[in-house]
C-alpha cells in the first residue's frame, strides 16, 4: 500500500499546485489534505496493475475518483449538519454553507477533467457517480421513515458506499484493457468488499474496544442511528416478540442503556448474524477475484489490501 | 426560433421520460420543465448549423448545456435564499434544502452523460463549467464587499453569465467540425451578446416601462443590489462629487426614493453611457460573425436571434 500512497499523495500535490488561486479552490485544497487513507485511488491502481497495465497512467483517473469521493463529503457534510471531518472542522463551519455547495460543485467538475474523455471510462464513472447520489438520496429518505427494511438499508449502502469502490477498481482495470467478464468480477469484488467493510464499521461500534477506536462504545446505537445492526435487530426483536431494544429506543437519548441495547443485539443472534454475513461478503469478493485469469502474484496487493481491512480494529 | 425550440422542447421530454423514477430526479424534471426561453441549447443548435452540420446531431449536447445551466439555478436559487424561479416555487422551497444540493448534484453528472465523450466538447465544457463557479463565487464575495469596481463586477458578470453562451456555440461549432479560429470567433459572438443581454437587463430594471416588464420600476435600485448601473453611478459620483445616490442608499429601503436614483444615474450619464455600452457589445459581437467565413444565409439565425435579444422590452 505505501507505493501507491506515496504515488497518490505525491499527484494530489502537483494537481493542488496546479489549482488557481481564486477562493473557490481553497476548499478543495483543505478537504484534499485532511490525512486520509486513499483505499479508492489505490483501488483504481491497483486494478489497472492487475490487469497489466502502469499504475503511473492511471493517476488522474486515481485522484479524480478521490475527488469525487471528497465532493460528496463535502456536500454530505452540510446535508447532515456535521461540523467535523477526519477530525478537523467540515468545509461549510471553516467558510460557510455557500462556500461549500459552490466549491462541491467545482470540485465535481475537476473531477470530470480529471476523468478524461476515454468512453468507457466516462460511462463507468457517469453511473456509478448516479448511484452514489441516489444512495445519499434514499439514506436522507430513510431518516424519516420508521419502517426501512433490512433489504432496502443494505441496498441504500451498497449505493451509497460500494459501488465507489468497484467503480475505482473497475476504471483502473478499463484503462489497463481488461474484457467486459473481468471489469465485472473486478466490480463485484469491490461491491462485496465495500460491503463487508460497512458492515465491520457497524460491528465495531458496538462491540468493538472503546479503547481502540476511540469512540464511545455503541455510540450509534445510543443515538438511534439507523444501522446494520439496529434494523436487523429489530426485525428480530419482532420476530421473537421482544420489546427490550424498542423500549430502550422509547427513551430520551440520556437515559437509554446502551449495555442493554449491546446485550440485547447478542442474544436476539444480532452479533452472530453479522460476523457471519462480514464473512460470506469478502468469501464472495475472493470468489470474484479467483475468477480472473492473471497470474497469482499480481493479486497480491489486492489480497493484502483486503486483509488490511479484515483484520482492522478502528 | 420556433424550429430550435420545437427540436428542443420534444429532446427535454425525451430527456425526462427515460428518468428512473427515484425520489432524485423529480425536482429535476421539475425545473427544466418550467417555462423557459432554452436560449443556451438554441445556440448550440444554431453553431453547429453555421458550421454546416445537422442540429439533431447536437442535441443531447444541447440539452446538457440546459441541465448545466438549470443546476446552477438549482444551487444559485438556494445560495440566493430566493423563493420564486420564473414565477414558481424554487427546488428547495417545493422540497427542501438538502434535496437541492442533491438533485443539483446529480442533475450535473446527467448533463456530463449528456455531453458524450468527445474530447474537444468536454475541454471546452470543462473550462467553462469552472468559469461559471468562479463567476458565483466573486458575486458572493463582492456581497460582502464596498469597494467592487466596475471592471471586477464586469468580470464577475463575463464569468457567471456570458460564458456559457459562449459555451453553447462553441461546442455547436466543434461538432460541425469548426476551426480553431471559427471556434474562437464564434465564442467571442456569444461572450459579447451575454454582456450585452446582462447589461440591457440592468438598463431594463431602471429604465424600461414597468407595465412591459411586469417589475417593480428599479427594483434592484431600490434594493441596493450591485448592478452595472449602480455600481458605475457610484464611481461617477464620487468623481462629480455628488452625494445623492450615496445619500439614497444609506437610508433603509422603505424610506429610499427611487425617483431621485434613477434621476442621478440619468444626470451622471451612467443611462447614456450604458446604452453607449450595449451598442459597443453588440457591434464587438456583429464584428465576430461578419469575420466567420460561411455563406451569409447560415448567419441569418443568429443575426434574428440577436435582433429579438436587442428589441426586447421586458
Amino acid at each position: 500500500m505505501e507505493r501507491y500512497r506515496a504515488l497518490i499523495e505525491a499527484h494530489v500535490e502537483r494537481w493542488i499546485g496546479e489549482l488557481p488561486g481564486d477562493a473557490l479552490y481553497g476548499p478543495m485544497a483543505y478537504l484534499m489534505r485532511l490525512p486520509a487513507k486513499r483505499v479508492r485511488p489505490a483501488l483504481t491502481l491497483i486494478g489497472c496493475e492487475l490487469f497489466g497495465g502502469r499504475p503511473e497512467n492511471v493517476l488522474d483517473e486515481a485522484i479524480g475518483i478521490e475527488l469525487f469521493h471528497n465532493f460528496t463529503l463535502m456536500h454530505d457534510d452540510i446535508m447532515d449538519a456535521s461540523p467535523l471531518r477526519r477530525g478537523m472542522p467540515t468545509v461549510h463551519m471553516k467558510w460557510d454553507v455557500n462556500s461549500a455547495i459552490l466549491s462541491g460543485d467545482a470540485m465535481l467538475v475537476k473531477a470530470y477533467q480529471l476523468m478524461g474523455s476515454n468512453a468507457h471510462v466516462l460511462k463507468i464513472f457517469n453511473e456509478h457517480a448516479l448511484a452514489v447520489c441516489e444512495g445519499q438520496q434514499r439514506d436522507m429518505d430513510f431518516e424519516r421513515r420508521a419502517d426501512v427494511s433490512f433489504q432496502e438499508y443494505r441496498e441504500m449502502i451498497r449505493l451509497k458506499t460500494a459501488v465507489l469502490l468497484s467503480c475505482a477498481l473497475r476504471i483502473g482495470a478499463c484503462k489497463a484493457g481488461a474484457g467486459a467478464d473481468d471489469q465485472e468480477s473486478i466490480g463485484a469484488f469491490g461491491e462485496n468488499l465495500g460491503l463487508a467493510f460497512q458492515l465491520r464499521d457497524d460491528l465495531l461500534d458496538a462491540f468493538g474496544d472503546p479503547a481502540v477506536t476511540g469512540k464511545r462504545r455503541g455510540g450509534d446505537l445510543l443515538n438511534g442511528k439507523k444501522t446494520w445492526l439496529l434494523i436487523r435487530g429489530l426485525e428480530r426483536a419482532t420476530d421473537e416478540g421482544s420489546g427490550l431494544l424498542r423500549g430502550e429506543l422509547a427513551k430520551p437519548i440520556p437515559e437509554r442503556n446502551v449495555d442493554v441495547m449491546i446485550e440485547q443485539l447478542r442474544g436476539l443472534g444480532v452479533e452472530r448474524e453479522a460476523n457471519d454475513e462480514v464473512l460470506r461478503l469478502e468469501t464472495a469478493a475472493f470468489a470474484q477475484l479467483d475468477g480472473i485469469a492473471v497470474p497469482d502474484e499480481r493479486k497480491l496487493p489486492l489480497r493484502a489490501l483486503a486483509r488490511t481491512l479484515q483484520a482492522r480494529t478502528s
